[in-house]
């Protein structure tokens, strides 16, 4: 799916982003027998928290749900790390975890997570399509409004590669 | 094992739901290399939500555990439709995730919690065993009490197949 | 890496506990298809909470993230236990999740987590590096201040192992 991996992010006018390498003693993705394991991603663009606080006394369900399409973005791209920017690699996404920092009483945090499950979709097409945990969580890292972490199928490649090159 | 579940499920006097196609970007369940995760279930009976609100301010403890145990029968489901109700190719029970809606000081997660891995035993038997997280949330989608995603180890079948035939 | 592990643990002053078996339905860990999957692991000691309460108003992040260190601790402890203490088999981490009981407004989960990272790369070096999510949450088993789940690639050994040895 290499050329329409790139087509589609084109036509939706995505780019895709850099993935940072190891900030720490967890790294961004790790490859073990067929799957890669992406760390939790928060709402980030060019290093800037795009959606921070609480759902939805500070930010709204449909500026949650955009911060959760650039989560699922951000995921996107370090699939795209693990198989060394050969999409032809990537078999399809797996599981999708949403948390989504929840004011008391909020109860649509599936609605936040569609925003994530749509850009696997309309990048990936059915192989976009994915297994699903959507939560309330009482705070994320950096006061972020969202995180998603994620699994995805690949073939080839070394096994036991990881999110360390950058 | 494909009897005893039957027999089991007979003699507890349960019956396994029918697994909703999906409606979203996302599936009930995805497969992929010997593995089947099953989506977040909540505690749904006949299409109506069993058990909503916090634990235990108004959902008790022993109705989140039973709500939980029909979040787990609702997981194997949809493990039955991944095997294409052949029990003889499911292997065993592996993760249980289970998140539980908490009020403040709320500490017996794991109790709710039993409730679904009971469940995996006395329909498995020995092979429902499984590795669990439960933890208090601070909301779930539909205001559902209880969550719980699973992950069980299958044998043959195509690889790549996911909940898309509902 | 046998020797490499105990002696890095002995160069820290550390000192793996026992594993307890199961004592309800699931179990320490479960081994499946070269993965080795931990139940959530609790900030226990010789049979004792080292911290409770939430963070950071009861318990600092400092405090937390030891606590987090000594959850992670305890997961190694369960891999050790599902190679049969040949940690040449252990290949290496391959994912945290962190579960931080959290007051409103508390924005550093990261933070403590590290406490959790951090141990993996002391003991296992390089293949102590791992994918990761950390969150905060409502409220844990036994109001513990961490919860730590993990995920292991192993080789050899029988598979469908599981912790029920105890």
């Amino acid at each position: 799916m290499n050329d329409q991996v790139l087509d589609r992010l084109r036509a939706l006018g995505l780019e895709l982003p850099e993935v940072a390498g190891a900030v720490a003693d967890y790294v961004p993705w790790v490859a073990s027998g067929g799957l890669v394991l992406v760390s939790g991603q928060l709402p980030m663009r060019a290093g800037k928290l795009m959606a921070a606080g609480s759902v939805p006394g500070t930010v709204s369900v449909a500026e949650a749900s955009d911060a959760a399409r650039l989560c699922a973005l951000n995921a996107l791209a370090a699939a795209g790390a693990a198989v060394e920017g050969d999409w032809s690699r990537l078999v399809r996404a797996v599981r999708l975890g949403v948390f989504v920092q929840s004011d008391p009483g909020f109860d649509a945090q599936h609605t936040v997570a569609n925003g994530a499950s749509r850009l696997l979709v309309e990048v990936l097409g059915e192989a976009g399509r994915h297994a699903r945990a959507a939560v309330g969580v009482a705070g994320l890292p950096l006061n972020a409004s969202v995180e998603v972490e994620a699994v995805f199928e690949v073939r080839g490649g070394g096994e036991g590669a990881e999110g360390l090159r950058g």
